[in-house]
């Protein structure tokens, strides 16, 4: 038996379930085909604004390798899209007329970013023409745009305070570049972060020379550079920033369309039940951005206060990972094999990290309550429930911030600006559920001067979230023989998402050479 | 050569410059008369609550003994008072109708506490007739009448939230009685505590059985105990809280009446200048509760910004040493060589400290700003001043609450409950004016669970900050045979006024019987 799987869409999580698929196809038990509109095979596309300031290189950030791929007799089509799915005919069609046939279809297209409605960039959300001087900073394309702007030490204005811009903003004022970040509320990251976390992550991102407008709400772009290209970012109070390139950092948005087009159940995303199949519709499968996990039935309380896709690469990698494993399973045995898998757990709140020379910044989860607030802390109280407790560290002259939202002793939420060893340790624990020491002091230590300035506070734990690698396991690589970053990423793919791991993978090398014998 | 001076007033400030005046007396320069109109010579005021509450003995606190300074040849006039002072003449004319003559005169008169209007209370602020079950609680007669209720188990209402309000409720609360503190404002202390920390202290108080009545304004005392005494107090909101016994605890005020009589000049106290002498006025000086230091001179910088009489003992204490030393000089040589005595310092913004079992709390200058406002942060940084900064620790489910308030590094305000090593820290920084660790976090981890959990944070640091002893002093008496506080105080003064450093002359003493061979 040999099942014909489609891939609509080459990014990173595509470009996870094609790999661990590879055994089956090799085994003959699964025809491939992956369809990409790049020209690119899956890349790193979180490090796209590394990219953009010349801190790595687009080899650097390719995830998969169509040669080998084509090699292993998968069916790799670059640079054409999917024009409709027939779902009567088991078919997609392809924008260059060819078809290719489906048992099994999974939809892996991602998200495009949210153009946001200013005058003078068009504002059609499928298909935004964007002018001269303006980027999404979404594909390689957009890099070298920034890459010309930061060589050229350009003023860029960054529209949206949000985690990407922020680093976007921060990576290339580091290299040149002035740098203005736009946003609207008092503090950038919005609701994910409270007011004194924001204050003090402002004053830190001013710190490192990135100009800070808040409460800023933008109207419309100028264009009136000698190429005609952008000149300024106007706002709704008359004033105007001016700069060469205007980055757009505004969130992004999950493509369904072609999922619309077929007649599939979309919300934010694609609508998916916890095997991640479509709703009402086996054959077809979501994972990653496009994807939205919430089952047809409406009784189940897991489904009832889920939320739509997290724009991280780790869940999508996740799911690619259960997906390969369900769609092997399905190709090689029955539907009742497969069903046997055991289902993918629900992804925890997402956990946000910013880590940037000189400026370390985790949130997770809800920290909208203030120490004082008693209304906010006994709201959720109820049925023995115990009420949310606050244990808060301010110190804006230096720039560190911590706030711990416990319940019970286990965390609920968490903020951490400025130490970066305070903040591994929250999101560890955090991620783990486990119940904080009852002197919240103790956290602070972590950060205190006598404390080594390299390698991750806790080996065991995780050190690189996105795809879920230990310290342990990266350890093991080093003694194995790897010494750099981009090593270890290949033996364990530890480092390949966000990045925000890679100095932790250094520490851990140093500390292998460093214990090493002379 | 031989000086009369006559001492106004018997309380713990004027036994004090009795006791440094001795020498002088036995040499023969000094003759010394002191009119108290209480039976008893000097007692320490500040514990009348822990005699209240049956937890010392009237003989423990007293600081003068009467008979021993008659057989001195002081002339001891007690349970008298003085009707008025005649300038022209330099004699002091007394309500039994003696006379007493000076050269030299020292109102060492006090305070009396502040009796709030409130229906039902005479309001007469000069001889105030308190209904039965109403007491201020400032003598020893006061200390019984709190003593009947205690030990009956009866319901205490302390109105004011001042700090000896609040160590009088916490001593009767844990001694037995029901109590409730009734004070104005969301939180207790008033300003001089911020309200991160307010909140924290009224939880900690709560949690230490006392009742916390806030934002309530009184408006008069309801009568219908079967005594005819005491049974409610009244509120703006109509409301009523029921007690057997009303401690008055609203704050004291200077006794000028018989200074004003005489015609010296006064403002919140007697107006002295920086040698202590009433204004224009070379024979009269002031000491203690009843004076404040504002010399004459409209330029001078120091007074310009002075405070009125701290109504501490300690500065009092300071005042009094200076003083002998300067009569004494006066006694026995010529004006210019006692002007030639350097100047007593001023004194510092006090530091308030509340030690109970299970809560301790210190506060000290402005704490006002908080770590987001940044109008008041820089409002006075002109001149090249340093802007302040402020770091602050919040764990109210644990009673943890640290501020620290500074200016280019230097503590100008600090709150700290629940956390008494900090806080002894913090307060030692504060006076010596030091600079604090970059990393301020290190000064929450002296209350952290690897600590010991007595003695001093500091052995070389000041302990008694009433009588200014240091640790090393009380260390000394130790090896040199004191094995109570009791003796501690004798030995070195140290213990004498507010008690609050007993359990740290107790860790020193342990420590020394511990590290003892046996």
């Amino acid at each position: 038996m040999s099942e014909q799987i489609v891939i609509v869409g080459f990014g990173p999580v595509a470009g996870r379930l094609i790999d661990e698929l590879l055994p089956a196809v090799r085994d003959g038990h699964v025809r491939l085909t992956v369809v990409g509109e790049e020209a690119e095979a899956a890349y790193n596309r979180v490090l796209v604004a590394d990219l953009g300031v010349g801190r790595t290189t687009a080899d650097a950030l390719a995830l998969s390798d169509a040669a080998a791929l084509i090699a292993e007799s998968v069916d790799v089509r670059l640079g054409v899209r999917v024009r409709r799915v027939d779902r009567a005919r088991q078919q997609v069609i392809l924008t260059d007329g060819t078809t290719a046939p489906y048992e099994r279809l999974v939809f892996a297209t991602g998200s495009r970013p949210v153009i946001p409605n200013l005058t003078g960039i068009n504002p059609d959300p499928a298909s935004p023409v964007l002018p001269a001087g303006v980027t999404a900073l979404r594909d390689l394309r957009d890099a070298s745009v920034l890459r010309a702007a930061v060589d050229g030490g350009k003023r860029v204005v960054v529209l949206g305070g949000g985690v990407l811009g922020l680093e976007t903003a921060l990576a290339a004022a580091e290299e040149g570049a002035t740098v203005t970040v736009v946003h609207n509320g008092p503090h950038p990251l919005g609701r994910n972060i409270d007011r004194g976390g924001g204050a003090v992550l402002a004053a830190s991102l001013r710190r490192c020379g990135v100009r800070m407008a808040g409460n800023a709400r933008s109207t419309g772009v100028e264009h009136n550079a000698p190429d005609g290209g952008f000149s300024a970012l106007l706002l709704e109070d008359g004033s105007a920033i001016d700069g060469d390139l205007l980055v757009l950092s505004c969130g992004v948005r999950p493509r369904t369309e072609l999922a619309e087009g077929c007649g599939l159940s979309t919300g934010t995303g694609i609508l998916v039940d916890h095997r991640l199949r479509a709703h009402h519709e086996p054959h077809i499968f979501a994972i990653g951005d496009c994807a939205e996990v919430r089952c047809p039935d409406p009784a189940c309380s897991e489904c009832r206060t889920a939320t739509g896709p997290s724009g991280l690469v780790g869940p999508g990698w996740r799911q690619a990972d259960w997906l390969a494993e369900y769609l092997t399973l399905l190709a090689t045995g029955t539907q009742a094999d497969a069903d046997a898998l055991v289902e993918l757990p629900r992804e925890q709140a997402g956990v946000i990290v910013l880590k940037a020379r000189g400026l370390t910044m985790a949130v997770a989860g809800d920290n909208a309550a203030d120490p004082w607030d008693e209304d906010a802390l006994t709201a959720g109280a109820v049925n023995c429930r115990p009420r949310l407790q606050i244990a808060q560290w301010a110190d804006p002259e230096h720039g560190r911030y911590v706030k711990m939202t416990t319940r019970g002793g286990v965390l609920e939420g968490l903020v951490a600006v400025g130490m970066p060893r305070s903040a591994a340790e929250l999101v560890s624990l955090f991620e783990r559920g486990a119940e904080l020491p009852a002197d919240r002091s103790l956290l602070l230590r972590l950060d205190g001067p006598e404390q080594l300035a390299s390698g991750p506070a806790d080996p065991a734990g995780t050190v690189c979230r996105c795809a879920g690698v230990s310290g342990t396991r990266i350890q093991g690589a080093v003694e194995g023989g790897c010494s750099t970053v981009a090593d270890v990423a290949k033996a364990t793919r530890a480092g390949t998402g966000c990045g925000g791991c890679h100095d932790d993978i250094k520490g851990l090398i140093e500390q292998h050479f460093q214990a090493a014998p002379a």
